[in-house]
């Protein structure tokens, strides 16, 4: 147990039209809190100047309550050092009533049992645990290679920010997010991803699943239908389930979401959510002819469509795909990004690109969900884009992560070639390699986590049963000896 | 326009099996990205060899192509700085149809009107604008005093845990939040606030609003009746509406909510919200008789209690009141506070103290909404508890509010005697003053917003329209001389 801060006491309760003198009131609640453990040995206990202070009282009744402690044995002083509880508590000290009470509180809960929630609150508790997200292992999901973050820079950046604590870092801020980061993103992504809006249509959020919360909370009604990817983003599902959706899977094959197949079973979808550069988890892109398709399918029913563009900074051939946001010209798509890839993960600094009629709902929706984000971060990574570190830092991972998924890949034919089939596009931090027909790949990931290894099962990102299991394997965060070592355990747990 | 940061550039989409030899593809890209207004004057290109490498082709092609676009005047080489974008673009460049497409969006947006929102998306376009909190003046809710925050030693500690960026505090964390933090959090609750819990029931948030919409989402269901104070926290509203919670206003008195009203109205609740501590707005402190009856009502019939411990660290009297949460033994109170008030609002940090059997819930919830709290700012702020700086600023800080509070009460009864009637305890950051009956506040807040005056109109916490408007005054971050000034504007908006 770690000492309680010097300063911190228990609220004190006197009662000035009691009987009881003021100093005796004091002296019974101070031996009551250490007898009752809520003052511990050893703690510090305020001067009786700033005790009388607090307590709006005259200095005479603490100093005469302090005295009777002192000489019963509950305090004692140190020069230099102020008044303490005694290190050797007297012997009448019970057990901790709030021990018991703590007891007590769980037998109730016990005794209880699961009391009512909401059918989504009900619904979470049923969610199966991911062990896989547990370790940090070789292959966990979504890490970018951390020790090759330029630490000091950034570090410096945040320092700059955070040693000028004006008013505008400190105190509240627009719900849409931090006007000059906003203008950043707007150009980046105007730049670079080929989407077209104004800096009015960047909404900040704490990361891309904050972005898809708002979205489903905006755009869906309990029992909307919306289309999803199938396999696809666990994620996704999750924020619109929270928002009471009903999910329709839409199958995926190697020019990304089969439109057909979409159009058909999706005729009443008030939504599509769509990985179209990097589906997420198989790899594949979406062939333009698809993406023409889809919005025109769009603009004809009037479903919206959440592009996720959570990954598309790092494609390692030679023809980088534009967004699909760029392409529409009916103001259907809401397009959503993170940094958490291309920066880190605990930055929690996402955004969402939002069509011009629905920027109020959104700012609405986001000012309900959690205000704003903090501003620190916010302003360092203004900062780290304009000053070009941002592009620089990009173009060396996508060096790193193309070097790194190639021995991934290599890793795999040479020592795992007839058990594991990589597919998809060369892009991203993560691949899916195909386990042999009948296996059951949450088993392999369970075995594999007790080796140290976070391999995420494929059949997680499916709604109803895949035809064939697999393992997505991130790299972003694992150097080629983990790379190396890591298969050789993930090849023991599939023979295992 | 700022200058789009050296290293960026649209994406390149060459076609190796094209019949159009790749210099060409390149020259008619850059040609074309030029004229578009994608490339700008003076932006500077990359190396021919660093495209090359990016692009995965020979250098040669690149080279054909830059030596084309320098010879046609697209391109300009200048010693030391490398390739740029020429300065003076060719006459022949249009008007970016960038421009065009966004006008032809605007149009479309426009043409289309408003289009398909949830009914919560719907309901959120159609909240007032609330113009009092578009200033930050004189009695702006909910600011601390940021002139009196000890900066140097918290960016210190920022600085400390920044430098050192550990794998920990750049990835994935516990969506229940930082450890070491959640120790903190529940020592301090237990000591300073009578909260009984376990580390393992705090959940740290972005905030309190993020700890009402989490609990809303697990506990609410669409149309479940919930009871909130009248006149109320609007937060907390908003929350339980994005849950799609019907709400029931019940009346708050000297004692705080009327707990007989909400048995009476409140017969099927499913939640009731409440600040017992510092009633939200009109500062009321619940009895201890009444905190016993609400106790026991929600044992009885089942309901969940919301506590709203939002500023309950600054009472300037002589009793603190403990918590509900600690009174609470049937595990029905769901513990929210916040680090906005004693440290400032853009850190982002609040917590919810979770009943036992409700962790799990309220864990998938977070982790669906946006996962964790960014780990830096909890790792600093747990120094700051930890090293006793927190307990230090939160009683100089009474202090100082303290003072502001009584210069405020005095300004306003020397100044408005007959116009304003201060209500509440001696508590907080704010008070809660009484305009004269059939005075429109919002009227007055409106043209003291004209003043540089960030006065909240009482009305706007009222569910049904209130027998007596008022103002909400902040104090925390209004110092005396901005509290003398801003009485007599205000003086002023009320007469007008």
């Amino acid at each position: 147990m770690q000492r309680v801060p010097a300063t911190f006491l228990p609220p004190i309760a006197l009662d000035s039209r009691s009987k009881t003198p003021m100093y005796r009131q004091l002296y019974d609640w101070f031996r009551q809190a250490i007898i009752d453990g809520q003052m511990r040995p050893g703690q510090r206990v305020p001067s009786t100047r700033s005790l009388a202070l607090e307590l709006s009282i005259s200095r005479i009744p603490v100093l005469g309550a302090y005295e009777q402690l002192h000489a019963e044995g509950y305090f004692e002083a140190f020069v230099g050092a102020g008044t303490c509880v005694a290190g050797s508590i007297p012997d009448d000290t019970q057990s901790p009533p709030a021990m018991k009470a703590r007891k007590g509180l769980q037998e109730i809960v016990e005794k209880l049992g699961p009391r009512l929630l909401s059918r989504r609150g009900a619904a979470l508790t049923h969610l199966p645990a991911q062990s896989w997200l547990d370790n940090l292992g070789a292959f966990r999901m979504s890490l970018p290679a951390f020790d090759h973050f330029p630490s000091g820079v950034w570090s410096k950046l945040v320092a700059r920010h955070c040693r000028r604590p004006a008013r505008g870092i400190m105190a509240y801020s627009d719900a849409m997010g931090y006007l000059p980061f906003r203008e950043a993103i707007a150009e980046y992504l105007g730049t670079v991803r080929g989407v077209r809006c104004e800096v009015s249509q960047i909404l900040v959020t704490t990361g891309s699943q904050q972005a898809l919360q708002i979205s489903a909370q905006v755009l869906l009604d309990a029992q909307d239908r919306v289309c999803v990817e199938e396999p696809g983003y666990p994620g996704a599902r999750q924020a619109f389930m929270m928002a009471g959706a009903h999910l329709i899977p839409v199958a995926v094959d190697q020019e990304g979401m089969k439109v057909a197949e979409l159009m058909h079973r999706g005729r009443d979808a008030r939504a599509v959510y769509i990985t179209p550069s990097h589906q997420y988890p198989t790899g594949m892109t979406m062939s333009a002819t698809r993406r023409m398709l889809l919005l025109n399918w769009a603009a004809r029913t009037g479903a919206w469509i959440i592009e996720d563009d959570y990954d598309s900074e790092y494609r390692f051939g030679s023809r980088p795909i534009a967004s699909l946001q760029g392409l529409d010209t009916d103001a259907r798509v809401i397009y959503v990004g993170t940094f958490s890839k291309v920066m880190f993960p605990a930055l929690r600094l996402g955004y969402v690109v939002v069509p011009k009629d629905l920027v109020r709902a959104f700012s609405a929706a986001r000012d309900a969900a959690d205000v704003f984000s903090s501003t620190l971060y916010q302003a360092a990574l203004t900062d780290f884009i304009r000053e070009g570190h941002f592009a620089r830092h990009i173009r060396r991972m996508r060096m790193l992560y193309m070097e790194r998924r190639k021995a991934l890949v290599k890793a795999i034919r040479t020592q795992m070639g007839d058990l594991l089939e990589v597919i998809g596009a060369e892009a991203g931090m993560h691949l899916v390699a195909l386990l042999p027909s009948g296996t059951d790949d949450v088993a392999v990931s369970r075995r594999a986590a007790q080796r140290g290894i976070s391999a995420m099962p494929l059949s997680v990102c499916y709604l109803k049963p895949p035809a064939r299991g697999g393992l997505i394997l991130g790299y972003g965060g694992t150097n080629p000896h983990q790379i190396h070592d890591g298969i050789r355990k993930l090849r023991m747990s599939v023979q295992q």
